[in-house]
């Protein structure tokens, strides 16, 4: 799992919510895990000591529980002192300048404290079977929603409303939140990548961008997709058509062994020979899991090798200030041989 | 506003984005911010570069904005060593290990890296004109949704649905999301101080906790309210008698001048009377703004004296493990000679 001897540590303090959650299966908003070749134990408060017990059971980890009365640092150095476990590796990604002086202050001589990259995350980026399945159904919540609620756009209504019918919708699939503040976006203000909806009413012959995702059983999942109300000019159309083909071509890219960044050139390719490229102004995607970003970024300059049961995201863009911005995305799982997209969604640009 | 002086720095790198949004009204997801006497500068990338600029003149904020195409941290480095700001403040409570080594590697020999305690946090306790008529209308769109969908409740509707329908009209009365994830908890779940709803239906006969608040232009409400279904026996109304008392008690503490460990005392002091001190396992209450936890704490061990223009929740409780718990909380604005309770809604026990 963790190689201890190559990190050079005895004991892995996590502290990354959704590391602790992965790790041990509680959800609870305080907590952190220590981690040792063959032992895992928990720190948490009284508030959550029932709970942490059987969400452990529930999630069948097999961690200890100690309570801790006094702040979950304290009570881990203490206890790191206690099993004289000399090298402790920290989540440098995680824990602040200020928690780091706090319990590097706290340990006593021949102790000590050592910064460790992203190595819970990378643990992650490969999905369990169990995890497979609760993404799974994120992508449906969020696939049933999109679908029932595009069908009742119609002129007049604000991106907010449209964007808090999605998100009730979702919440009625079983989706406990909304993976992150829904996007909604219509005429030039799709131009905007990471637009919030706001009271402006969608007009005739206007794009509407909807990025969306359901949060389900703790895991995430991410889609967008183009309307238009009316009927769609040629420049419309010609646009539509190279950020799908960009998509399109990124998703054939996809199989284990492939380069991230080669998944990422394949979406810039595309757009490259319509004269779009310099218009996309993001990578192409991201893994996504507990966490809607998540390791592996599938951009220009990530090295990762991609792996058969990564989820990841596609969604190449484009955008032209004044004018409008498109994007198409799906939640993509990685297969020995290519990948499933698992998104549902019919990708034409709908047209209301 | 900030004493660059007695902290001895030329400037403060402020990367938490509640603080980068305070100083700027830039919103975006990713923004750092360098103050220094007399120049604020707002790095971000490509994708707000458009969106920086036009929130930064709707808050009315003179910010310059320097859109970079590389990391932050280090576009922020050079312009740093550019301008020959010698000592950085950085916010210890939000950098993170990895980030703090990043910069100081950075850094020219005769540059040094400071850390800085909550500095922006306590700008923040006192709110502007503005930021008081946004938590006025987060208050507003808290209590009617509350109000209208208490009045739909009903046996057999789950606790799920009862927090979807709140958030969902939250959103349709302006809300752009909720503070918090909503607390529905019915039956003895009222006593898990931080119960996420679940599938459980209400039944006849129950207690049901609500907590919720609106997210509103970007600043924050929170609100708590008991309800039963049928007719509560002595045991309950007594017990909600002495939360609503030890709450009471609160408000009447609350003043510019009084200490937060004052206000604290005087719910715990009612609860104590009747034997309940016990049971109350949190504090009595926290600010809240653009974050709905904010300085100051209401609690034993918080030292801030109120100031008129703080708003803050005054929230005591009471959970009996297997029974039941109950809370009372509303947002309260501290005045000159006591305060103003924002939140409308009566505090009747609701019995439905």
């Amino acid at each position: 799992m963790i190689d201890f001897k190559s990190l050079k540590i005895d004991a892995l303090l996590v502290s990354s919510p959704p590391n602790v959650r992965y790790l041990t299966g509680y959800t609870g908003s305080n907590g952190m895990a220590l981690l040792t070749q063959d032992t895992l134990t928990l720190f948490t408060d009284p508030r959550y000591d029932i709970r942490a017990r059987e969400e452990i059971m529930q999630a069948k980890m097999t961690a200890q529980v100690k309570v801790a009365t006094k702040p979950l640092w304290e009570a881990a150095a203490q206890y790191i002192q206690r099993k004289r476990l000399k090298r402790i590796g920290f989540e440098q990604n995680h824990v602040t300048y200020a928690v780091y002086k706090t319990i590097d202050e706290k340990l006593s001589i021949g102790y000590s404290l050592k910064p460790v990259a992203a190595v819970v995350e990378e643990l992650r980026m490969v999905k369990t079977g169990d995890e497979m399945r609760r993404i799974r159904r994120a992508v449906g919540t969020n696939s049933k929603a999109f679908e029932a609620a595009a069908k009742r756009i119609k002129t007049g209504v604000s991106e907010a409303d449209i964007a808090a019918d999605l998100d009730f919708r979702m919440r009625k699939l079983g989706a406990e939140a909304s993976a992150f503040p829904t996007i909604v976006a219509s005429g030039p203000r799709t131009a905007l990548v990471h637009a919030s909806p706001t009271g402006q009413t969608v007009k005739p012959n206007e794009l509407l961008l909807i990025d969306v995702g359901a949060a389900q059983d703790g895991y995430m999942s991410d889609m967008t997709r183009m309307l238009f109300l009316g009927k769609p000019d040629s420049k419309i159309l010609a646009m539509y058509q190279a950020v799908l083909e960009a998509q399109l071509a990124a998703i054939d890219a996809v199989r284990e062994g492939a380069g991230t960044w080669q998944v990422d050139r394949a979406a810039r390719q595309v757009l490259k020979s319509t004269g779009l490229d310099k218009q996309f102004v993001h990578s192409t995607g991201h893994g996504l899991g507990l966490e809607i970003h998540e390791a592996p970024r599938i951009g220009k300059k990530d090295k990762t090798r991609l792996q058969a049961g990564m989820v990841i995201t596609i969604e190449p863009g484009a955008y032209i200030e004044g004018f409008g911005g498109m994007r198409v995305e799906d939640t993509v799982l990685v297969t020995k041989n290519g990948c499933e997209v698992l998104t549902p969604t019919s990708k034409e640009l709908m047209v209301l």
